[in-house]
């Protein structure tokens, strides 16, 4: 078997055989296929794209490119979700106590990562004293005993996904429908959970700006998911602004810790209790999705999810007094407000620009080496559809430095206030379940 | 400017600028742009083909990639040949003293070359004594003494070609219209010639089988030359079969002696008298086609031709006396004759089998390493459409081993007699003047 044919099979149309695709991966990620071939044959995938089928076999390969997490020592079935991303997104944070108060193990492996803000691990690491260094033994007798626990990414995960991405990312494949689904859904196969539900984001704070190509991807996830043995359904919902009111890391938390006492904001309640109902359904925890939704409403307002995450920081050594007391979480120096222009609707509120300021004020990681500053952030009073009176406070702005005029200006374009009424644009567009 | 940018263009159908196209050539040659990013761009190109202005650029790129040739020192307008390549093609050597007897400068620089037999000067070296070590000067004044010289490639002539070659061929994207004529078009141009004819081979011996392919490219590159101030041309011809009889080195430098003495093949001959008036007319020596086919048909009847190829052979060290004395040059050992299996009409000779069946017998190179047989190769006796009797000699083989029995088995297989009358293919198809 030659790379040549494979690359040119794919560029004349042809559909890869499970031999070819295993070729493929397993060459490239031991080093004996190169770079140059291998994005060739990616950018013959971007114009010819791949079936159903040769996305799965894809996945596959890279599962097994590497190291694949054992969890059947916990009992019940696992349910894992994946957000693609966007600004504000605190739904982890509430989510894995959430469930988990719902009976359903809650394995969590996860990462710092790059973006306006850092990832799960970063923002529960705001709560002092937690910390993810746990063995695997003590990570999946903490899911058996309390049934959640997060634990830091180890091991060699997906080799043959990490390389690719590296490649696709300087050679403008990135944006390929058959290679992005593979790519999220080999990372999450390969974190052993029994089933998969997946938050996909559409809007102008979304990687999938147009809801037809969230639609795309949901489909292509849902398919590989479920075509490789795991039950897998997708939400598609919106990131045309920010979700809930907080962007920052300990900013989230806080705002994490407000929803799972039941006093959350509307669109983050309402999503967390969306793909909570499809993950408790999908753990056999409930039989219909009206069951999970209301035995999850019931956790919020009963103070058994904030129990829950209660009893999860403190396994991992977090100072739980944080629920009562948020001023124990870390706090900026400085706050400022972002008073309203005019009176008016609030017509547009670009997440893209507010993650940025996000970033600005040190919330985020540009590269792995990045130090994050987990007190910074911004808290939004105004969404889209709401009434603004000429110098009220559209948001506040918490920073360690006192010279914040390039974050205002940034955030002032970010949002448009407009003289006409705006409708609030939905929350969940569509559920995907095949 | 990055090329990520440039690759991202292409790939989304977009025209690059002559500056884009200088940045990927330029990064690529002196190695700022690495060979993986060059073949996503490729690929990009492949399947977004290159408008007429960017192939020209492309061209032009890689022509100031590296040195170019100057014949400015050479009176008159200097017009190059080039063939797509085939079987038995032995058009140059003809070419070269036909046109120089009708007072065309020939300054041509040629290679040796991979394929079924050498090239130009693998052939002209199976003359005792011919040599193309000669200085630059000496080239140039041999031009302006005789009006042809022939000298080895020298000189660093478009690197990035090369470079751009070498990873086409190991990533599926040779067979891209823009990719092929500016590689060709670049080589041309920067081996200093005022203008160009193209023979362009179409047929199952050819590269491009199919005329329709074959003209795409004919165009491609009849726009290339005119639009960088070369005036170029392309005669479309039939490869479905080898061109004249001999197939082999100084089997072919017989053949060449033959024609330009007036005793040649008809097909070959014909392609000579096109090929030949077209660059005559270009060179303006001659008003008319007409008027330069009559003085080429006139100095191959004449005797002049000869003399002009005595002339240049001569001039290079050449054995001369090779003209009267064919045997002069390198003989087989064997000869062997390959009766027909029955009567009926030679329906097919397939080119490519027929090439491959001399490189079994050691005509021609496999790898730039390999040492090659100038005696040996093939000779046929009937083209397609020719009636033979059964136990009628189709070829007559020139080897220098006994043992030929694979490479009879090869050549049965190439040549079908049928019962029905056959036809004979065009030998050309049409001409291209922009």
């Amino acid at each position: 078997m030659r790379m040549y044919d494979i690359i040119e099979k794919k560029r004349d149309g042809k559909n890869l055989t499970k031999e070819e695709i295993r070729f493929f991966i397993n060459g490239y990620t031991n080093g004996d296929i190169p770079d140059y071939q291998t994005s060739a044959l990616l950018m013959a995938v971007f114009f010819q794209d791949m079936t159903a089928a040769e996305r799965a076999e894809l996945t596959s390969a890279m599962v097994e490119s590497g190291d694949q997490i054992d969890l059947s020592a916990i009992s019940g079935l696992k349910v894992d979700k994946h957000s693609t991303g966007g600004v504000g997104d605190t739904t982890t944070l509430i989510l894995a106590p959430l469930v988990a108060s719902a009976g359903v193990p809650v394995a969590k492996m996860s990462g710092r990562g790059l973006g306006h803000t850092g990832g799960t691990i970063d923002k529960l690491e705001a709560v002092p004293g937690f910390h993810v260094e746990i063995s695997s033994d003590e990570f999946i007798n903490l899911v058996n005993q309390n049934k959640v626990a997060v634990v830091g990414q180890t091991g060699n995960l997906t080799p043959a996904d990490k390389k690719l991405y590296s490649l696709r990312d300087v050679t403008a494949t990135v944006n390929s429908i058959p290679l992005i689904a593979s790519s999220i859904m080999s990372k999450k196969i390969a974190s052993g959970s029994d089933a998969i539900v997946l938050d996909v984001k559409t809007g102008a704070g979304a990687f999938m700006k147009e809801l037809d190509d969230a639609r795309e991807l949901a489909q292509a996830m849902v398919s590989i998911g479920n075509r490789v043995g795991r039950n897998t359904m997708a939400v598609i919902s919106d990131m045309s602004q920010p979700l809930g009111y907080a962007v920052g890391n300990a900013l989230e938390v806080r705002e994490a810790i407000d929803t799972l006492q039941g006093n959350g904001p509307d669109d983050l309640t309402e999503l967390c209790l969306e793909l909570g109902s499809q993950m408790v359904v999908l753990a056999n925890k409930a039989n219909t999705l009206d069951e999970a939704r209301k035995q999850l409403t019931d956790n919020l307002n009963t103070g058994k999810a904030i129990e829950q995450f209660k009893l999860f920081l403190e396994s991992q050594g977090g100072d739980s007094r944080v629920i009562d007391q948020p001023d124990l979480l870390p706090q900026a120096s400085h706050t400022f407000e972002l008073p309203a222009e005019k009176s008016g609707t609030i017509s547009k509120i670009s997440a893209d620009d507010i993650g940025n300021s996000a970033m600005m004020l040190g919330a985020g990681r540009a590269t792995k080496e990045s130090a994050i500053d987990l007190s910074v952030g911004l808290v939004l009073h105004k969404k889209i559809g709401d009434y603004v009176n000429h110098g009220e406070s559209l948001l506040t702005i918490h920073a360690n430095t006192s010279t914040i005029e390039d974050v205002k200006e940034t955030l002032y374009q970010s949002i448009v206030i407009s003289d006409e009424p705006v409708k609030n644009p939905p929350l969940i567009y569509e559920n995907i379940t095949k």
